[in-house]
């Protein structure tokens, strides 16, 4: 029924990145026709052709993907790593990427990323969620996905982090906080191993600190929005991959602001994740592409 | 043709707002009633039942408006002032506010308010435009509207801002800073005696300082914003009339940006102005309630 | 934690509709101080001052609400109704509408409503769930939800909507149709005495019958959107309530199509739900005035 | 200042589309590998891997490419269009398209496309505008734009058509109807040889015929759009470039409607416009790629 399903066996994507130089699409066009793939869909942005930085985005149909993806690699490796100095990554697009969750109290972002992976419209598995908090577990469960409680205090942070590093070892693709209200240390982020996605609040102008929706009360903003980006070491200042706002009035109390709020980081969310799903964004240094 | 030319000769519009109290409609709609005003649009607006300010909007119809508009002033003045403590105004509708437009070499909101005038979309008269610059002064002209070239350096602004004060005192109701690029003194601003509209960009994060779109381009922004308020000596921080924003992707060069950046100012200033034109902000200290 | 749970026990809520006439908001605001009611907030409009009609919607404080609606109610019957020639509604405001979703077999209307609702974000009760499938039974009944599965065919249809009336007659306030794929007779729409909020698809420019998502992809269409009105014998042109669009591009296909327009018809019913739940909309005749 | 300006004189753009086959992407980039030809950005779009239609979009940097376009043309006949059986073109970048405008009495449109020229913001010249009006005679040649005009009634619209394709014929490579309010025939339609884009408001529902905004206020409409479309014989409803919509409330008059709707016409057309003179657009059948 869904797109999700229509993705055929025999589907794969090339994401190529690094420094623009001419003969980067030829040579990717080239290796993908000689091994008899076919393109399906392509996105190229280069930042500057002087320069600048290359990225691009192919999406192609080979009979027998899977037995020829070793060889597929190789050929990538040679011509587009070793020749060209690029950096590439080839995916086999019927692979659901295995996500976990992390939440805290809140649950608009956690279930909406539940339902819309049950509905077949993220290409996903979500293999857990893990919580500070055991509000939620019932409401997971009947997803039939695990709940994993680990509390989390100032003093057992690190404990904490040390099990939920060892959940997560080896089991997933990526890790999405869903409105999990704790901060990860630098330690986590490294270790981790995936890349890791947040989404939070946003104002114009910003508001940093506390009760940020009731400071826009008292500013009067028209808009409230959300920012899904990468989790770094800069605390909300990682790439950011989508960002929408809601419009809102003088009479909608500051509850009414985190309600539509709410709506628009869930929906916000969802794309971000939609899209690194679907291997759409190319992370380099503080910026996306998102093809 | 448009809906301005429509405003009936005998509309009047009548703002109350104070600390809120029982009875205050009531009050309001017997003063209208008492003098033979039938009311055509009523807003209203409470912060809180409880200790909350009170804001309210009616516009009415009344015969012979202008000859009985010192009978009316002098009952809003007895009930609504002296008896319940409120601010009150009462405008008759069908009179322009007088607007001056402020510009520098940016052309997108100057030519955009004067266009929409020229069309009878807003209910204002442009006396005149004051720019630090030359360069607009034949595209203003155009719209018969006279063009005062002011220069503003830093051992001059005293002086330009004495000019400027001496042109205007008297002549408006309003200054609209229409990308107006020198920041005006506090004391200009006490002494100016109307409100003074201005607008600039706004990110999702803020960039203070300069080259924002730059800078947002680096940090890979999603959105691009605009947000009109009025000046106080709280520079880019007086209440917020409006907002908007504008979907930007990684392929937008910075020109682009400025560009998509432009238009939604345009969009956003020419409401603020409209709205303020038509009544319906009140003001209460950082913040506006726009009916 | 939700703006619902802040109702106050002693809030109410005063629509009166019918034609324009001098010293309504007069007329109504004395009724409310008499009995020693404070306006909290209040929203009028009149279609023309001569000759149009007229709505208002004024919420009200008033201690002991409860014991004193009766009173308020006969001075209501005779000051507006008897003597104003005008339709009023008093509805105590934290009393929640009782509302029955009826659902098929897609689920994303449905679940959305039920969600909305448990965690306080519509000030409503869902007494009961009828679907013409049993698809949806095991996801409804987890909110504790009652669902009622009624088969319709063609020849079992005017049972069926008998069943169905049995179920709600008396009680509830208003009906759903969540995605609910079967049309209601005329019959069942006389009977069923409570208003029936349905959801539909819209395209620019519109397509009717069969296929609507593969027909927009054909012509390229560059929105997709939804709207939520209610039910009258016209078939999908009853009063609108409320309508909006999602932006879609070349390269998404109908699949993606349907899922971005399932994404805006859960907004745009749970809008248009929460506005009537709220007693913000005023119907006459084929228009809808939405406070 | 503008993204326009920015284009240097070597850059250049190749379009193709056809029956989709394997090889294609490697071929055109081969191509343009082997006249030294560096791909600055790539977009390509193939409507189904099995029998779909294959388009693409390439924009490279060529040192000295007028004097190159010949051998390249040469080749790409060769190898795109015979070799692989598929539509090609190429487009130096740096030549503005020219762009007849023709205009009614509506001003809205016709002034924002000429403003937009003048401040660098579409990469296209304004050889003349056609009215069959003299109302913005004065307006337009402020612009130092000719402007003829053609009045059109029913017995002339035939010789009308005539004068006007004599001007169109090799002076124009785009015409756009800025709400020119004649319906051109199907002759002028084969005979002008270049594409003909239109802009007309649009509504949820559609409303066909005389005083659409009229219609729309009567049923109640929550959002008034605009739609731009290639023109075609079958009136209204050539291939669709853009879309958008704005939002509006019981209480926009049908002159308020129809400012707004002003708004987004212009918006709307601008966009369409700047794809164009960018061949962003290739059409197919009843659709467009936008890329």
């Amino acid at each position: 029924m869904s797109k999700r399903s229509d993705i055929a066996a025999d589907e794969g994507r090339l994401l190529v990145q690094g420094p623009d130089r001419p003969g980067i699409v030829a040579t990717v066009s080239a290796v993908l026709r000689d091994v008899g793939a076919n393109i399906v869909a392509l996105d190229q942005h280069s930042t500057d052709p002087e320069g600048g930085r290359f990225y691009q985005r192919t999406v192609f149909h080979l009979p027998h993907l899977s037995s020829m993806a070793a060889q597929l690699e190789s050929r990538c490796a040679e011509r587009i790593g070793a020749d060209l100095g690029m950096e590439w990554q080839l995916v086999e697009s019927h692979r659901p990427k295995r996500v976990a969750l992390l939440a805290s109290k809140g649950d608009h972002c956690l279930l909406d990323l539940l339902w819309r992976q049950r509905r077949g419209e993220l290409p996903m598995t979500v293999p857990m969620v893990i919580s500070n908090h055991a509000d939620l577990a019932e409401d997971v469960r009947q997803f039939a996905v695990p709940y994993f409680h680990i509390p989390v205090t100032a003093d057992t942070k690190g404990d904490a982090e040390a099990r939920q590093l060892e959940l997560l070892r080896g089991n997933v693709d990526l890790v999405v906080l869903a409105r999990y209200m704790q901060i990860l240390s630098p330690a986590f982020l490294r270790q981790v191993g995936v890349p890791v996605i947040n989404i939070h609040h946003s104002f114009l102008p910003a508001f940093i600190g506390a009760a940020p929706y009731e400071r826009a009360k008292e500013r009067g903003v028209k808009l409230v929005g959300a920012t899904a980006h990468y989790v770094t070491e800069d605390l909300d200042m990682g790439p950011i991959i989508e960002q929408d706002v809601v419009r809102v009035a003088h009479d909608d109390s500051v509850s009414e602001l985190r309600r539509l709020g709410a709506d628009v980081e869930r929906q916000v969310l969802s794309r971000a994740v939609l899209w690194h799903c679907e291997d759409r964004i190319m992370r380099h240094g503080s910026t996306t592409v998102v093809f």
